[in-house]
């Protein structure tokens, strides 16, 4: 079947076959498939959707399409927590050392943020020393040595679904349940792990806005991943207001040591706990109530920050800064942004405020870009918190003193009061098998 | 608004701008928006369709982005007539002549043919000596001289139409009514005729199968061409078996011309008939019926053949072969295909008699191919027709050998047979104003 009658079989709804779907996008890394015919069957996948059995298909000619880690051979109780991106989610770097500190193996590959704020590669990078690019090999050894690595993604995983990325980047279809499905799982089934657990946001801070959808892409992911023979779970968690009071690369680094170190963050400890604890009864099959107790105690006992520090040297990070986060770089600017009104604050536009901190420095708009470490924001109110006029609602940090009165302007519009207390969302909807 | 926008606008099934529409199309003549951002938005156009106001901008900026003929500022009673293509279509060749004869002036650009038979500048090029490719000054002194003149469309004409066809070819997004609509009436606006009659075909050998999806693509057209102050009119024409008895270059220009002399052949007849009536209304507001008594004259007088011996001197054709239609180049070979079963002719697969026209050699496949003007099929059945067993159904004539018993294979199949005489559709289905 020639791309031509590939691209008109789904623009007429009907189902391709594994053959098919392997042939067009092979043919496209090979440049025998134009970037016009692949974004022209994009977009009628935009609009009539794919079967399972395509979303399988395209995942696997994906996965595929470059090096696959095969974990399994190497460790037990593999386990890989996704999420798909909120403001101020540090959730990994917090996961990832409790889990491990209970005997499962987190050897995770993460990628670059784009976006309001960096992802936890830059983030991690935060830390003085801390060597996200180590090759197969390194990477390997430390998680034999700890149970737990985090590098940034290699450039020979999965080069299909970068080059299909980069063309829905610039063509406007990229909010496809079946082509966000495929793509995530291609990732996850490459770099091996037993157990995938997906934080999947919707709220006014997540890509997926709409609970419903972000439903439907959950449900769609967990139907890939089991076909891959995987454990799967999925937890459905609210992003109406930031994660935890820290935005912005070291900031939320710090967040997380003192979370580890026993503060009680609300929501963020919330989601954390059950986000490892879905990922302990995953691997380790340890029953729920019973996996939520070991996280907790392990956080508690002081055994998850344990781990933190042990994954963080022997991946070269300083451990000065774990042990004095006043060492942590500062910003050169900080500023304060007072309340002008006195009542509730009813609702955050959470997306408005990522990119506040993106614009303060925190975030990337291009590939190459850097991220500023420093920059971002902490809060100090948040949705369902009562303010009086001229309270602190929040500082800023930057190292570009030209952004903030804007930051100032669009940080107060991004915040809506009310007389009433207004009811506030579990942080966590729904988990799902 | 950048090309990403405007994609996802189309792709949300927002309405358009006419500078939004002007600016992706002209940034795509100056390759500042690449091909796989104007096949995304195709894609996205193939789904949820365009306003009125979208088309009648696409089809301006398309229009305006070549050379314009100011047809009106030199001739008065300008008529074009546009046919979405058919098997055994040589109308032009045939109504031209007659309203030309009747004091209408039709100065024609027409595309080469691409599909089964070769299209009216390629049977043109079947008589010896017939130039088609005259330029702009040339061809309008053929019209001063005797009111008609048909030639190859000038490059220099629409060629944003041109790089958007050649995309939606490859890219399975010509089947789309704003897309077929713009592009023909932007050629057709041009080229700058007053008044414009389309024949609008459906059926098995039409592009459009469908009859009401024929109808929304005439009035889709009658909409924006009168919105660019044209007089406007739709003949929606049954393509369920081909028109007349000669499929193939010269084969049609020998039955156009036994006709001009005279000769009654059905549905051919009627449907010339029709077309060139309602030419003559739009363009001299003469009334229908009386049309029809002025056209159906000019063939019996002799004047409308008269005319084409004109025509076709004045354009540097050998006017021995219009006297005497023996002369024309026969192809080598020539073979009988004969009933295998006695009954009615039921139904034609009219689009697999085209086909085998084509493979006979009558048309081309890539732009670059020579077409054979001498090959092509002579039915002596048509639908309706009793046929005993071992009957002549049609003669077949090529210059390629060995395509012949796949064609006596193929046209046996495209035939079916009912033991009642079926109900026969007329020719002409309806004019719309």
């Amino acid at each position: 079947m020639t791309a031509y009658e590939i691209i008109k079989k789904k623009r007429d709804n009907l189902e391709l076959s594994y053959k098919e779907i392997f042939e067009f996008v092979n043919g496209y890394l090979r440049n025998d498939v134009s970037d016009y015919q692949v974004s022209a069957f994009l977009m009628a996948v935009f609009f009539n959707g794919m079967s399972d059995d395509e979303t399988e298909a395209l995942t696997k000619v994906m996965a595929n399409s470059g090096e696959m880690l095969k974990l399994d051979s190497c460790f037990n109780n593999t386990v890989d927590k996704h999420s798909t991106g909120g403001v101020g989610d540090k959730t990994t770097l917090i996961v990832a050392p409790i889990v491990a500190s209970l005997g499962c193996v987190v050897a995770k590959m993460s990628g670059r943020g784009l976006g309001f704020t960096g992802g936890t590669v830059d983030k991690l990078s935060s830390i003085p020393g801390y060597k996200v690019g180590l090759n197969i090999d390194e990477f390997l050894d430390i998680v034999k040595e700890t149970n737990v690595s985090v590098v940034s993604q290699s450039e020979a995983l999965t080069p299909a679904d970068k080059k299909i990325y980069a063309l829905r980047d610039v063509t406007a279809t990229v909010d496809s349940v079946p082509l966000i499905a495929s793509s995530i799982m291609s990732k996850k089934i490459a770099t091996g792990s037993k157990s995938i657990v997906l934080d999947v946001k919707f709220g006014s801070g997540a890509f997926m806005k709409d609970k419903k959808r972000a439903e439907i892409l959950a449900e769609k992911m967990l139907t890939i991943g089991k076909r891959f023979n995987r454990n799967m779970a999925a937890v459905l968690t609210n992003m109406d207001k930031p994660l935890g009071f820290a935005i912005g690369n070291n900031l939320e680094v710090i967040e997380a040591i003192n979370l580890l170190k026993g503060e009680i963050i609300p929501d963020l400890y919330e989601e954390c706990v059950t986000l490892a604890s879905v990922m302990l009864n995953l691997s380790k099959q340890i029953p729920l109530d019973k996996a939520e107790e070991l996280v907790e105690n392990s956080i508690k006992s002081g055994a998850a920050f344990e781990k933190f520090r042990e994954w963080i040297v022997a991946q070269g990070g300083d451990i000065s800064y774990i042990d004095n986060v006043e060492k942590f770089e500062k910003a050169k600017y900080t500023a304060e942004i007072l309340s002008e009104k006195t009542g509730y604050i009813s609702e955050m536009d959470t997306e408005q405020i990522g990119i506040c901190a993106g614009l303060l420095g925190a975030g990337r708009e291009n590939y190459n870009d850097t991220v500023d470490y420093s920059a971002g924001i902490i809060l100090d109110k948040k949705t369902g918190d009562f303010v009086n006029r001229k309270e602190r609602l929040c500082r800023i940090f930057t190292n570009d003193k030209s952004v903030i009165q804007d930051i100032k302007d669009r940080y107060i519009k991004a915040i809506s009061f009310s007389d009433k207390r207004p009811e506030i969302n579990n942080p966590i909807y729904k988990i799902i098998f």
